[in-house]
Protein backbone atom coordinates (compact mmCIF):
# COMPACT_ATOMS: atom_id res chain seq x y z
CA UNK A 1 0.00 0.00 0.00
CA UNK A 2 1.10 3.24 -0.86
CA UNK A 3 0.16 6.78 0.99
CA UNK A 4 0.20 9.88 -0.88
CA UNK A 5 0.17 13.47 0.53
CA UNK A 6 1.18 16.78 -0.55
CA UNK A 7 1.43 20.33 0.52
CA UNK A 8 -0.82 22.22 -2.13
CA UNK A 9 -4.12 20.70 -1.22
CA UNK A 10 -6.21 18.04 -2.24
CA UNK A 11 -7.05 19.98 -5.57
CA UNK A 12 -4.11 20.56 -6.80
CA UNK A 13 -3.08 18.96 -10.40
CA UNK A 14 0.27 17.84 -8.63
CA UNK A 15 -1.09 15.62 -6.38
CA UNK A 16 -3.35 13.65 -9.22
CA UNK A 17 0.24 13.16 -11.47
CA UNK A 18 1.25 11.53 -8.35
CA UNK A 19 -1.83 9.55 -7.74
CA UNK A 20 -1.66 8.16 -11.16
CA UNK A 21 1.92 6.87 -11.26
CA UNK A 22 1.53 5.41 -7.68
CA UNK A 23 -2.06 3.52 -8.67
CA UNK A 24 0.38 1.72 -11.22
CA UNK A 25 1.82 -0.18 -8.58
CA UNK A 26 -0.10 -1.36 -5.78
CA UNK A 27 -3.23 -0.03 -3.48
CA UNK A 28 -3.13 3.91 -3.17
CA UNK A 29 -4.89 5.96 -0.29
CA UNK A 30 -4.43 9.43 -0.16
CA UNK A 31 -4.52 11.58 2.56
CA UNK A 32 -4.20 15.14 1.88
CA UNK A 33 -4.72 19.12 2.98
CA UNK A 34 -7.94 20.39 2.65
CA UNK A 35 -6.16 23.26 1.50
CA UNK A 36 -2.55 24.65 0.32
CA UNK A 37 0.11 24.76 3.22
CA UNK A 38 3.15 25.82 1.37
CA UNK A 39 5.90 27.24 4.11
CA UNK A 40 4.83 24.34 6.22
CA UNK A 41 7.77 23.05 6.77
CA UNK A 42 7.89 20.31 9.60
CA UNK A 43 4.93 22.15 11.16
CA UNK A 44 2.12 20.14 13.53
CA UNK A 45 -1.23 21.25 14.69
CA UNK A 46 -1.41 21.95 18.53
CA UNK A 47 -3.58 24.93 19.03
CA UNK A 48 -6.37 23.78 16.80
CA UNK A 49 -8.21 20.60 16.89
CA UNK A 50 -7.95 18.40 13.71
CA UNK A 51 -10.70 17.25 11.44
CA UNK A 52 -10.89 14.73 8.93
CA UNK A 53 -13.26 13.72 6.11
CA UNK A 54 -13.35 10.94 3.86
CA UNK A 55 -14.62 12.39 0.33
CA UNK A 56 -15.09 10.70 -3.27
CA UNK A 57 -12.63 12.07 -5.43
CA UNK A 58 -10.20 9.27 -7.18
CA UNK A 59 -12.04 6.08 -8.22
CA UNK A 60 -11.62 3.34 -6.16
CA UNK A 61 -9.11 5.44 -4.27
CA UNK A 62 -9.56 5.86 -0.39
CA UNK A 63 -9.23 9.87 0.19
CA UNK A 64 -9.10 11.44 3.15
CA UNK A 65 -8.79 15.91 3.65
CA UNK A 66 -7.27 17.05 7.28
CA UNK A 67 -7.61 20.70 8.12
CA UNK A 68 -4.09 20.28 8.77
CA UNK A 69 -0.56 20.27 7.69
CA UNK A 70 1.51 17.65 5.87
CA UNK A 71 3.14 16.43 8.70
CA UNK A 72 -0.11 16.28 10.08
CA UNK A 73 -1.43 13.82 7.45
CA UNK A 74 1.07 11.44 7.63
CA UNK A 75 0.45 11.37 11.25
CA UNK A 76 -3.28 10.98 11.22
CA UNK A 77 -2.67 8.51 8.50
CA UNK A 78 -0.55 6.05 10.60
CA UNK A 79 -2.85 6.70 14.00
CA UNK A 80 -5.96 6.56 12.50
CA UNK A 81 -6.57 5.70 9.24
CA UNK A 82 -4.49 3.09 7.63
CA UNK A 83 -4.84 -0.31 8.71
CA UNK A 84 -1.03 -1.00 8.72
CA UNK A 85 2.16 1.10 8.06
CA UNK A 86 2.17 2.00 4.33
CA UNK A 87 5.19 0.38 1.99
CA UNK A 88 5.63 3.70 0.76
CA UNK A 89 4.98 7.29 1.45
CA UNK A 90 4.97 9.64 -1.47
CA UNK A 91 4.21 13.55 -1.05
CA UNK A 92 3.97 15.76 -4.16
CA UNK A 93 4.01 16.56 -6.53
CA UNK A 94 5.11 20.07 -5.20
CA UNK A 95 4.23 22.64 -7.25
CA UNK A 96 7.18 24.58 -7.20
CA UNK A 97 10.89 23.63 -6.74
CA UNK A 98 12.31 22.12 -3.39
CA UNK A 99 15.76 21.93 -3.85
CA UNK A 100 18.89 23.24 -1.95
CA UNK A 101 17.68 24.24 1.54
CA UNK A 102 14.03 24.77 0.43
CA UNK A 103 14.03 21.15 1.77
CA UNK A 104 14.22 23.12 5.16
CA UNK A 105 10.58 25.27 4.67
CA UNK A 106 8.93 22.71 2.15
CA UNK A 107 5.87 21.20 3.57
CA UNK A 108 6.11 18.11 0.72
CA UNK A 109 9.54 17.42 2.66
CA UNK A 110 7.94 17.97 5.85
CA UNK A 111 5.68 14.90 4.97
CA UNK A 112 8.92 12.84 3.56
CA UNK A 113 11.12 13.03 6.25
CA UNK A 114 7.92 12.46 8.93
CA UNK A 115 7.68 8.86 6.92
CA UNK A 116 11.21 8.81 6.94
CA UNK A 117 11.00 9.36 11.08
CA UNK A 118 8.55 6.35 11.14
CA UNK A 119 10.04 3.97 9.40
CA UNK A 120 8.41 4.23 6.10
CA UNK A 121 10.40 4.30 2.37
CA UNK A 122 9.52 8.08 1.50
CA UNK A 123 10.11 10.49 -1.66
CA UNK A 124 8.99 13.59 -2.35
CA UNK A 125 8.89 14.90 -5.66
CA UNK A 126 8.29 18.83 -6.81
CA UNK A 127 8.28 20.28 -10.00
CA UNK A 128 10.00 23.74 -10.82
CA UNK A 129 6.91 25.20 -12.12
CA UNK A 130 4.93 27.26 -9.97
CA UNK A 131 1.59 27.13 -11.94
CA UNK A 132 -1.72 25.53 -11.51
CA UNK A 133 -1.66 24.17 -14.99
CA UNK A 134 2.21 22.93 -15.09
CA UNK A 135 2.85 19.89 -17.18
CA UNK A 136 3.48 17.11 -14.88
CA UNK A 137 4.11 14.37 -17.78
CA UNK A 138 8.04 14.02 -17.50
CA UNK A 139 7.49 14.41 -13.42
CA UNK A 140 5.55 11.07 -14.15
CA UNK A 141 7.99 9.48 -16.21
CA UNK A 142 10.80 9.60 -14.00
CA UNK A 143 8.31 9.54 -10.27
CA UNK A 144 7.38 5.92 -12.19
CA UNK A 145 11.21 4.98 -12.39
CA UNK A 146 12.06 5.92 -9.13
CA UNK A 147 9.36 4.15 -7.39
CA UNK A 148 9.90 1.46 -9.26
CA UNK A 149 13.51 1.25 -8.21
CA UNK A 150 12.70 1.93 -4.80
CA UNK A 151 10.36 -0.47 -4.17
CA UNK A 152 12.84 -2.92 -6.00
CA UNK A 153 15.90 -2.15 -3.83
CA UNK A 154 14.55 -0.88 -0.09
CA UNK A 155 15.54 3.00 1.01
CA UNK A 156 18.20 2.58 4.40
CA UNK A 157 16.03 3.70 7.94
CA UNK A 158 16.69 7.28 8.55
CA UNK A 159 17.13 8.15 4.75
CA UNK A 160 14.11 9.66 2.09
CA UNK A 161 14.73 10.75 -1.15
CA UNK A 162 13.74 14.40 -2.55
CA UNK A 163 13.45 14.35 -6.19
CA UNK A 164 13.28 17.55 -8.22
CA UNK A 165 12.63 18.05 -12.01
CA UNK A 166 12.63 21.11 -14.44
CA UNK A 167 10.12 22.73 -16.05
CA UNK A 168 10.98 20.94 -19.18
CA UNK A 169 9.32 18.62 -21.82
CA UNK A 170 10.44 15.04 -21.14
CA UNK A 171 12.75 15.23 -24.16
CA UNK A 172 14.70 17.88 -22.94
CA UNK A 173 15.99 16.25 -19.63
CA UNK A 174 19.08 14.61 -19.38
CA UNK A 175 18.13 12.12 -16.99
CA UNK A 176 18.15 12.00 -12.94
CA UNK A 177 21.38 13.10 -11.73
CA UNK A 178 22.13 11.45 -7.60
CA UNK A 179 23.32 14.69 -6.16
CA UNK A 180 24.06 16.02 -2.86
CA UNK A 181 22.21 19.50 -1.32
CA UNK A 182 23.37 22.60 -2.46
CA UNK A 183 24.43 25.24 0.04
CA UNK A 184 21.99 27.88 -0.77
CA UNK A 185 19.78 30.59 0.88
CA UNK A 186 16.26 32.53 0.43
CA UNK A 187 17.29 36.31 0.84
CA UNK A 188 13.87 37.97 2.18
CA UNK A 189 12.80 41.08 1.20
CA UNK A 190 9.69 41.70 2.96
CA UNK A 191 7.12 43.96 0.51
CA UNK A 192 5.83 46.89 2.65
CA UNK A 193 2.02 47.71 2.31
CA UNK A 194 -0.16 49.59 4.47
CA UNK A 195 -3.71 48.98 4.79
CA UNK A 196 -6.96 50.40 4.30
CA UNK A 197 -6.56 51.41 8.20
CA UNK A 198 -3.50 53.00 7.67
CA UNK A 199 -1.35 49.85 9.71
CA UNK A 200 1.68 48.78 7.95
CA UNK A 201 1.73 45.02 6.79
CA UNK A 202 4.69 42.87 5.23
CA UNK A 203 4.69 39.87 3.03
CA UNK A 204 7.23 37.74 2.68
CA UNK A 205 9.01 37.49 -1.02
CA UNK A 206 12.61 36.30 -1.63
CA UNK A 207 15.20 35.73 -4.17
CA UNK A 208 17.21 32.02 -3.54
CA UNK A 209 20.89 32.94 -3.60
CA UNK A 210 23.92 30.47 -4.12
CA UNK A 211 26.83 30.44 -1.12
CA UNK A 212 28.76 28.42 -2.62
CA UNK A 213 30.57 27.96 -6.21
CA UNK A 214 27.66 25.90 -8.27
CA UNK A 215 29.47 22.82 -7.92
CA UNK A 216 28.44 20.01 -10.22
CA UNK A 217 27.59 17.11 -7.19
CA UNK A 218 24.85 19.43 -6.22
CA UNK A 219 21.22 19.79 -7.12
CA UNK A 220 21.15 23.35 -8.60
CA UNK A 221 23.67 22.35 -11.01
CA UNK A 222 21.79 19.22 -11.78
CA UNK A 223 18.43 21.19 -11.98
CA UNK A 224 20.35 24.04 -14.11
CA UNK A 225 21.42 21.55 -16.96
CA UNK A 226 18.29 20.00 -16.97
CA UNK A 227 18.84 16.78 -14.80
CA UNK A 228 15.85 15.44 -12.64
CA UNK A 229 17.85 15.87 -9.51
CA UNK A 230 17.84 12.74 -6.68
CA UNK A 231 19.37 13.95 -3.00
CA UNK A 232 19.21 11.22 -0.44
CA UNK A 233 17.91 13.04 2.98
CA UNK A 234 18.29 12.04 6.54
CA UNK A 235 17.40 13.28 9.32
CA UNK A 236 19.76 13.01 11.59
CA UNK A 237 20.94 16.88 11.45
CA UNK A 238 23.70 16.01 13.77
CA UNK A 239 26.90 17.95 12.85
CA UNK A 240 29.53 14.69 13.61
CA UNK A 241 32.63 16.46 11.95
CA UNK A 242 32.34 19.25 15.05
CA UNK A 243 32.24 17.43 17.94
CA UNK A 244 35.76 16.80 18.60
CA UNK A 245 36.57 20.47 18.43
CA UNK A 246 33.31 21.17 20.73
CA UNK A 247 35.21 18.44 23.02
CA UNK A 248 38.17 21.05 23.45
CA UNK A 249 35.77 24.50 24.32
CA UNK A 250 35.34 25.16 28.45
CA UNK A 251 32.64 24.09 29.37
CA UNK A 252 33.23 22.62 32.70
CA UNK B 1 25.01 42.97 19.15
CA UNK B 2 22.60 39.74 19.99
CA UNK B 3 19.29 38.57 18.42
CA UNK B 4 17.10 36.86 20.55
CA UNK B 5 13.96 35.13 19.77
CA UNK B 6 12.22 32.26 20.61
CA UNK B 7 8.71 29.99 19.91
CA UNK B 8 6.28 30.47 23.04
CA UNK B 9 5.96 33.97 22.51
CA UNK B 10 7.10 37.65 23.57
CA UNK B 11 5.53 36.66 27.46
CA UNK B 12 6.86 33.40 28.00
CA UNK B 13 9.15 33.18 31.50
CA UNK B 14 12.11 31.41 29.01
CA UNK B 15 12.36 34.26 27.02
CA UNK B 16 12.95 36.82 29.93
CA UNK B 17 15.71 34.45 30.78
CA UNK B 18 17.75 33.91 28.15
CA UNK B 19 17.55 37.88 27.47
CA UNK B 20 18.96 38.54 30.99
CA UNK B 21 22.03 36.20 30.01
CA UNK B 22 22.76 37.71 26.72
CA UNK B 23 22.54 41.11 28.37
CA UNK B 24 25.28 40.42 30.26
CA UNK B 25 26.89 40.26 26.80
CA UNK B 26 26.80 42.98 24.67
CA UNK B 27 23.67 44.70 23.54
CA UNK B 28 20.48 42.95 22.48
CA UNK B 29 17.64 42.90 20.19
CA UNK B 30 14.75 41.19 20.71
CA UNK B 31 12.31 39.74 18.10
CA UNK B 32 9.43 37.52 19.06
CA UNK B 33 6.38 36.17 17.69
CA UNK B 34 3.31 38.15 19.83
CA UNK B 35 1.83 34.49 20.68
CA UNK B 36 3.13 31.13 21.17
CA UNK B 37 4.19 29.10 18.34
CA UNK B 38 5.33 25.60 19.26
CA UNK B 39 4.96 22.92 17.24
CA UNK B 40 5.96 25.37 14.04
CA UNK B 41 9.07 23.93 12.76
CA UNK B 42 10.02 25.90 10.13
CA UNK B 43 7.17 26.80 8.64
CA UNK B 44 7.18 30.45 6.90
CA UNK B 45 4.18 32.59 7.09
CA UNK B 46 2.91 33.29 2.73
CA UNK B 47 -0.92 32.93 3.02
CA UNK B 48 -1.47 35.94 5.10
CA UNK B 49 0.46 39.36 5.95
CA UNK B 50 3.31 39.92 8.46
CA UNK B 51 2.71 42.90 11.34
CA UNK B 52 5.25 44.13 13.25
CA UNK B 53 5.12 46.14 16.35
CA UNK B 54 8.29 47.68 18.08
CA UNK B 55 7.05 47.86 22.17
CA UNK B 56 8.67 48.86 25.27
CA UNK B 57 8.92 45.47 27.24
CA UNK B 58 12.19 45.44 28.66
CA UNK B 59 14.44 48.61 30.33
CA UNK B 60 16.72 49.28 27.38
CA UNK B 61 16.34 46.50 25.05
CA UNK B 62 14.88 47.28 21.65
CA UNK B 63 12.14 44.97 21.41
CA UNK B 64 9.73 43.76 18.36
CA UNK B 65 7.03 41.49 18.09
CA UNK B 66 5.50 39.71 14.64
CA UNK B 67 2.54 38.31 13.74
CA UNK B 68 4.27 35.33 12.94
CA UNK B 69 6.61 32.17 13.14
CA UNK B 70 9.85 31.97 14.66
CA UNK B 71 11.59 31.91 11.47
CA UNK B 72 9.85 34.95 10.23
CA UNK B 73 10.94 36.70 13.53
CA UNK B 74 14.60 36.02 12.08
CA UNK B 75 13.80 36.44 8.39
CA UNK B 76 12.12 40.01 9.56
CA UNK B 77 15.29 40.75 11.93
CA UNK B 78 17.63 40.18 9.25
CA UNK B 79 16.12 41.99 6.20
CA UNK B 80 13.83 44.86 8.12
CA UNK B 81 14.85 45.46 11.68
CA UNK B 82 18.50 45.21 12.57
CA UNK B 83 21.32 47.34 11.54
CA UNK B 84 23.53 44.52 10.77
CA UNK B 85 24.03 41.14 10.87
CA UNK B 86 23.70 40.04 14.65
CA UNK B 87 26.79 38.34 15.92
CA UNK B 88 25.12 35.65 18.09
CA UNK B 89 21.56 34.69 17.81
CA UNK B 90 19.96 33.08 20.61
CA UNK B 91 16.42 30.98 20.63
CA UNK B 92 14.52 30.22 24.14
CA UNK B 93 14.54 29.33 26.56
CA UNK B 94 12.18 27.00 25.37
CA UNK B 95 9.38 25.72 27.75
CA UNK B 96 9.78 21.90 27.16
CA UNK B 97 12.58 19.68 25.59
CA UNK B 98 13.79 19.75 22.05
CA UNK B 99 15.83 16.96 22.35
CA UNK B 100 16.23 13.81 19.89
CA UNK B 101 13.85 14.04 16.96
CA UNK B 102 12.09 17.36 18.32
CA UNK B 103 14.59 19.25 17.05
CA UNK B 104 12.65 18.84 13.36
CA UNK B 105 8.85 20.23 15.07
CA UNK B 106 10.25 22.91 17.28
CA UNK B 107 10.07 26.24 16.28
CA UNK B 108 12.94 27.08 18.54
CA UNK B 109 15.39 24.99 16.45
CA UNK B 110 13.54 26.46 13.27
CA UNK B 111 14.97 29.84 14.01
CA UNK B 112 18.66 28.78 14.96
CA UNK B 113 18.84 26.88 12.24
CA UNK B 114 17.35 29.59 9.89
CA UNK B 115 20.06 31.72 11.34
CA UNK B 116 22.32 28.92 10.78
CA UNK B 117 21.18 29.63 7.51
CA UNK B 118 21.93 32.81 7.39
CA UNK B 119 25.64 32.34 8.64
CA UNK B 120 24.71 33.47 11.87
CA UNK B 121 26.05 31.66 14.98
CA UNK B 122 23.54 30.13 16.69
CA UNK B 123 22.03 28.26 19.91
CA UNK B 124 19.08 27.51 20.84
CA UNK B 125 18.30 26.49 24.62
CA UNK B 126 15.49 24.50 26.08
CA UNK B 127 14.90 23.37 29.36
CA UNK B 128 12.91 19.87 30.19
CA UNK B 129 9.80 21.49 32.43
CA UNK B 130 6.36 22.58 30.38
CA UNK B 131 5.84 25.29 33.03
CA UNK B 132 4.88 28.76 32.68
CA UNK B 133 6.72 29.26 36.14
CA UNK B 134 9.31 26.61 35.88
CA UNK B 135 12.87 27.38 37.19
CA UNK B 136 15.24 28.64 34.57
CA UNK B 137 17.87 29.52 36.90
CA UNK B 138 20.00 26.25 36.12
CA UNK B 139 19.54 27.12 32.54
CA UNK B 140 20.97 30.25 33.03
CA UNK B 141 23.84 29.05 34.44
CA UNK B 142 24.77 26.99 31.63
CA UNK B 143 23.88 29.22 29.28
CA UNK B 144 26.43 31.97 30.37
CA UNK B 145 28.90 29.30 30.07
CA UNK B 146 28.25 28.29 26.57
CA UNK B 147 27.56 31.51 24.67
CA UNK B 148 30.97 32.51 26.10
CA UNK B 149 32.35 29.71 24.55
CA UNK B 150 30.41 30.74 21.85
CA UNK B 151 31.49 33.58 21.32
CA UNK B 152 35.22 32.82 21.73
CA UNK B 153 35.76 29.77 19.76
CA UNK B 154 33.11 30.49 16.96
CA UNK B 155 30.79 28.34 15.47
CA UNK B 156 31.75 26.92 12.00
CA UNK B 157 29.28 28.08 8.68
CA UNK B 158 26.83 25.81 8.70
CA UNK B 159 26.75 24.36 12.03
CA UNK B 160 24.51 25.77 15.34
CA UNK B 161 24.29 24.11 19.15
CA UNK B 162 20.82 22.49 20.05
CA UNK B 163 21.17 22.85 24.14
CA UNK B 164 18.49 21.16 26.54
CA UNK B 165 18.82 21.27 30.06
CA UNK B 166 17.42 18.33 33.03
CA UNK B 167 14.21 19.92 35.07
CA UNK B 168 16.82 19.60 38.08
CA UNK B 169 17.69 22.53 40.55
CA UNK B 170 21.61 23.30 39.55
CA UNK B 171 23.20 21.30 42.09
CA UNK B 172 21.73 18.11 40.82
CA UNK B 173 23.04 18.87 37.32
CA UNK B 174 26.08 17.10 37.11
CA UNK B 175 27.80 19.33 34.07
CA UNK B 176 27.50 19.46 29.82
CA UNK B 177 27.73 16.84 27.91
CA UNK B 178 28.41 16.86 23.89
CA UNK B 179 26.34 14.52 22.41
CA UNK B 180 24.67 13.15 19.03
CA UNK B 181 20.85 13.46 18.13
CA UNK B 182 18.95 9.99 19.65
CA UNK B 183 16.73 8.29 16.96
CA UNK B 184 13.60 8.44 18.63
CA UNK B 185 9.97 9.31 17.20
CA UNK B 186 6.72 10.94 18.56
CA UNK B 187 3.63 7.51 18.45
CA UNK B 188 1.00 10.10 18.14
CA UNK B 189 -2.32 9.33 19.11
CA UNK B 190 -5.28 11.78 17.99
CA UNK B 191 -7.83 12.21 20.43
CA UNK B 192 -11.03 11.96 19.19
CA UNK B 193 -14.03 14.69 20.33
CA UNK B 194 -17.35 15.24 19.59
CA UNK B 195 -18.11 19.05 19.30
CA UNK B 196 -21.91 20.06 20.10
CA UNK B 197 -22.97 19.83 16.54
CA UNK B 198 -22.00 15.94 16.64
CA UNK B 199 -19.29 16.72 14.50
CA UNK B 200 -16.06 14.89 15.20
CA UNK B 201 -12.74 16.28 15.49
CA UNK B 202 -9.01 15.15 17.10
CA UNK B 203 -6.14 16.68 18.86
CA UNK B 204 -2.98 15.90 18.96
CA UNK B 205 -1.28 14.07 21.42
CA UNK B 206 1.84 12.07 21.65
CA UNK B 207 4.08 10.09 23.53
CA UNK B 208 8.04 9.60 22.76
CA UNK B 209 9.21 6.59 22.03
CA UNK B 210 13.16 5.75 21.79
CA UNK B 211 13.88 3.94 18.27
CA UNK B 212 17.42 2.47 19.86
CA UNK B 213 19.05 1.49 22.81
CA UNK B 214 19.97 4.29 24.90
CA UNK B 215 23.57 4.98 24.22
CA UNK B 216 25.61 6.69 26.57
CA UNK B 217 26.68 9.28 23.28
CA UNK B 218 23.22 10.35 22.84
CA UNK B 219 20.92 13.90 24.23
CA UNK B 220 18.67 11.19 25.17
CA UNK B 221 21.02 9.43 27.64
CA UNK B 222 22.54 12.37 28.80
CA UNK B 223 19.01 14.29 30.11
CA UNK B 224 17.94 11.14 31.59
CA UNK B 225 21.18 10.71 33.83
CA UNK B 226 20.97 14.42 34.67
CA UNK B 227 23.59 15.99 32.16
CA UNK B 228 23.17 19.46 30.16
CA UNK B 229 23.06 17.97 26.62
CA UNK B 230 24.94 20.10 23.66
CA UNK B 231 23.69 18.43 20.28
CA UNK B 232 25.96 20.11 17.29
CA UNK B 233 23.55 20.11 14.28
CA UNK B 234 23.96 21.14 10.67
CA UNK B 235 21.69 22.02 8.18
CA UNK B 236 23.23 19.62 5.38
CA UNK B 237 20.49 16.65 5.50
CA UNK B 238 22.22 14.95 2.50
CA UNK B 239 22.67 11.38 3.32
CA UNK B 240 25.77 11.09 1.87
CA UNK B 241 26.49 7.28 3.37
CA UNK B 242 23.90 6.40 0.73
CA UNK B 243 24.89 7.92 -2.14
CA UNK B 244 27.58 4.86 -3.67
CA UNK B 245 24.36 2.41 -3.10
CA UNK B 246 22.30 4.86 -5.28
CA UNK B 247 24.52 5.41 -7.67
CA UNK B 248 23.98 1.39 -8.63
CA UNK B 249 20.15 2.32 -9.00
CA UNK B 250 18.61 1.66 -12.70
CA UNK B 251 17.48 4.99 -13.10
CA UNK B 252 18.60 5.32 -16.76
Amino acid sequence: MILVTNDDGINAKGLKSLVEVAAQFVNVIVVAPNEGQSGMAHAITVKTPIRVHKISYYDHITTYIITGTPVDCVKMAIDRLLPRKPDLLLAGVNHGGNASSSVMYSGTMGAVIEGCLNSIPAIGFSLLDYGKEADFSAVQHYARKIIKETLKNGIPVGVCLNVNVPSKPLGKIKGIKICRQNRGVWREEFEHRTDPAGNDYYWLTGTFENLEPLAEDTDEWALKNNYVSLVPVQFDQTAYQFMKKLQKWELK
